[in-house]
């Protein structure tokens, strides 16, 4: 069993030669009446969206928020969710969307709750505090950090597109991420597939790090756009994210397929 | 009763006149050994501060990483802790230190966590995606969203002190928020203790919004600083915390009325 994070993501995405992660974000008002009732609804719900979809994925990302909503229930359905896909699959990433980051010693209590108690693989965090406030989850070197760089949303443009001698304030992330932060080789950004130029533009500034990639389907980025632009020297480094698309589909299992064949006809042309 | 958050507190702050806000962050590593064997230990501990210290609260800010790290049963602490305030203490404002920040529906999930399940009057946030994608949070008129502005960590010049134009991005934040952001009066700031002079040029360009103000104490910011910079034109507008300097000290009662005098004396000279 491979015990490095990274190594894990490498051999996964190898072994299948997908890049699809599926997104686990169990919305309440949205999974399907027949989980409703479920003791554990988000669990039974999710448990049914990894058995269709297992055998594409190279990874899972639960959204915290999704969980949190229902509380303390929520996180302990977060961590049976974790725990089925970690013995059931365990050689399928976990990336915890948690998009945490606060300063120095106070991140101990996210990296327990990501690392040890949900036993993830990565987790995806805020830059505004700087790298000194994030060193916490830098340190672990088994595990990955996920800096958000250039995010998906409309709007996102209000302070990331901030220039400093006409270097938008993204790019100096990208920049810092790949030249300091990731001195153990565990950095990965999240670059949204619904900004391709910039995408391109990461990928020039970070060489073969990865990028997880969230924005297809639903908010309006293309796979083609993402393949284009982001891919690295290896043909990979990507991690294309879709949550309502397939989860929410009535055959979440079609869904991935479709988008597994979208992507690997793409790079076999 | 008051169901505003931000009459609450400004009720608050009037009638005791105080700015005191006490981090209730139970490191477990921290907490004495009398509370370790409860049942619920962080809030066994949280309610011994809570009983030393109320008479000089205006406000409580736990702190949730440091609940999460124990997962649901530190969430469910969490829960009861808000909840003792809550009924103990109906006139003391409680903010959830959580540093949250995601894209439009998923921080709906977020605002049921903090509004909704805790009860919460106020969250921190982070900028870094933009109005746009917080707009639940602001949406909530009855609660206050309290932003990261130039948080009190060193290494936070990293991009907080990105220039643009001659104006650092902790000081776009500022404008964007006093500006476009705070529509519905219920938005203030996360400005550190620990760098006084740009406290100074965010009190100029906010008018009156009030700061949530950590630093003091253990990170090295001084009481006599803030104010000096921080007040607005009614000598009121701050939020300032004290976690570690009060909670895992001898008398937290002791340290918390040491704090109010000292707050009190500056003022009054």
């Amino acid at each position: 069993m491979i015990s490095n994070a990274q190594e894990k993501y490498e051999a996964r995405a190898r072994a299948l030669n997908t890049m699809l992660c599926v997104g686990l974000d169990p919305d309440f008002s949205k999974i399907p009446d027949r989980f409703e009732n479920d003791e554990y609804p988000q669990l039974a719900f999710n448990k049914w969206v990894i058995d269709e979809t297992h055998e594409y994925a190279l990874a899972y990302k639960p959204n915290t928020a999704f969980y949190e909503a229902r509380g303390a229930r929520g996180i302990e359905e977060l961590r049976m969710t974790m725990e089925y896909v970690q013995t059931q699959h365990p050689d399928i990433l976990t990336i915890l969307d948690a998009k945490r980051g606060d300063i120095g010693n106070t991140n101990l209590g996210y990296c327990a709750f990501a690392f040890d108690y949900l036993k993830a693989d990565a987790i995806t965090l805020h830059p505004y505090l700087g790298k000194e406030a994030l060193q916490p989850f830098l340190d672990r070197e088994d595990k990955l950090s996920i800096i958000l760089c250039r995010t998906s949303n409309s709007g996102s443009e209000e302070f990331q597109d901030i220039k400093s001698e006409g270097k938008p304030l993204w790019e100096k992330v990208a920049e810092n991420v790949a030249q300091k932060w990731n001195q153990k080789n565990n950095c990965m950004l999240v670059v949204g597939a619904t900004y391709p130029q910039e995408m391109k533009r990461i990928r020039e500034i970070t060489g073969d790090m990865t990028f997880l990639v969230p924005g297809v389907g639903a908010q309006g980025g293309s796979v083609a756009g993402v393949l284009t632009n982001g891919l690295n020297s290896k043909a990979a480094g990507l991690i294309i994210n879709s949550s309502r698309g397939i989860i929410f589909a009535e055959s979440p299992k079609e869904e991935a397929r479709k988008l597994v064949e979208e992507i690997g006809n793409y790079i076999k042309s």
